[in-house]
């Protein structure tokens, strides 16, 4: 599975009276991440409103497990969590650098025409989008055709 | 239950470039309804935050349902929905003047003192969001002692 | 001339760990009050918008007075102070209910098409600006026919 | 002159309507320059705040020269521009990667107590300002004591 890490540090203009990152902030950093993400995956998000598809998003989750502080470095980390014709959804982490948690959640976005109405997904697009949430080959139980004893996971 | 309505309009600022209210605004609307909620009940979010107890939003859910559009006027409706020692949950929908849905979401808060940490809700203040939640009395199924024949739905 | 009034109450959201209202929010705040103006002068924005002017700001300006505070109300009065072939310009005053000021500034708005680039402004918007610019009519020197001697602005 | 510059990277979220980052955005900016640049200085906003200064914005100017649109990089440069005992300006420039001018601006921050009035600036931040504010030596005419003829500028 592809993971995107986005490295950003909280703003001044975030934070409310609580002195945290105002939790609607949280959206924006997933919305990032995400488009970072897709970036990645070769399909910039501009790119993809300048043919046509929009991918308004159609629900999200948070959970809030600690304050993000102002001025303080956290990474986001997005990936794809299911694809289908219609729909991608995203799932995300936000971390403070020591490995805390601070938030995760995740979005489903709806894929759109230009008028703003459902269509179906570009066929590329949900291809890469399905390749990004595919996981790496499983860990091998066992020694393998070919390979030599011992095996690659042996001390 | 008692239900706040806020109605607001749009702001320009508020829309992204797909023409949308984006969709972090919701929870800035959400807690604009749940705040004047929690003014009209008599315990307003800057009086509680000077005595001692803080709100922070600790889970956020949200269904994005039509657009809403620079300009519109809309209607966030807020309740509470659930009230535990130390959670506070609200419910919320966001509709078009002509009553179409824009959004609906929760939010759930947690008490905590003014060091962030975790403490009950005061009593008094849990007594009057349990207040806010409870319904109307159950629509009676049968005639009641002293109703007149008929019932009181009757024409 | 014409002054459009605001009354709006500062959100939660919109303010910073400092606990005053963040100082871009007063921007949205102009904007709220600027585009309320076009809208009770028969030119909303969006109308606007679709028939092909957009009307980007090019110059802003603020002076903050006094710190807003979350939960309280304000008034934003806007006015239009100059209009030129391609540009208009708006001045506005941020007051508590009290009167206190708690900012000023103003923001200047060129006039463009759908493509983005300049063009004059349609003659009956800027008739319009103008319009509301304009101040009341002079206080007149002398004796008016059928005003009483002494007149209204005697002692 | 020390110049701080930040690359960024504009987020969907900070677009509006008309496609481009809100002009209320370049404020967030600018803030992030400026703190940057005092972290820089090793004097991060945030241990000022906890050694009881705070520096709220009191005057803003901007100038909005070209639009930055979503997914595009653009450098923030900040600099300061004036000191005195209560007072501090800085200066800045967002520049697209080519080096095409998006806006200039300047902030003017007072000093302020942790109760939020004003106080004197504490002398070593007030030197540290004022240090980033300097130029660099002048450029040299003529050869000076000491230098190898044909001087240090000399190809």
């Amino acid at each position: 599975m592809t993971v995107h890490r986005l490295r950003l540090r909280v703003r001044y203009g975030e934070t409310d009276q609580m002195g945290y990152a105002h939790h609607s902030v949280h959206l924006l950093w997933f919305e990032e991440g995400r488009t970072g993400l897709m970036r990645d995956l070769g399909r910039p998000y501009s790119v993809l409103e300048r043919q046509g598809t929009l991918l308004p998003v159609v629900e999200a989750g948070l959970r809030y497990l600690a304050p993000a502080l102002y001025e303080e470095e956290v990474e986001v980390e997005s990936r794809v969590s299911d694809v289908t014709g219609v729909r991608v959804r995203f799932d995300y982490r936000v971390l403070r650098l020591d490995g805390t948690p601070v938030a995760e959640g995740h979005t489903v976005l709806a894929s759109c025409g230009a008028d703003g109405r459902p269509k179906r997904m570009p066929a590329d697009l949900a291809a890469v989008l399905r390749s990004a949430m595919e996981g790496p080959p499983p860990v091998v139980q066992g020694r393998q055709p070919g390979e030599p004893p011992g095996g690659r996971n042996s001390p």
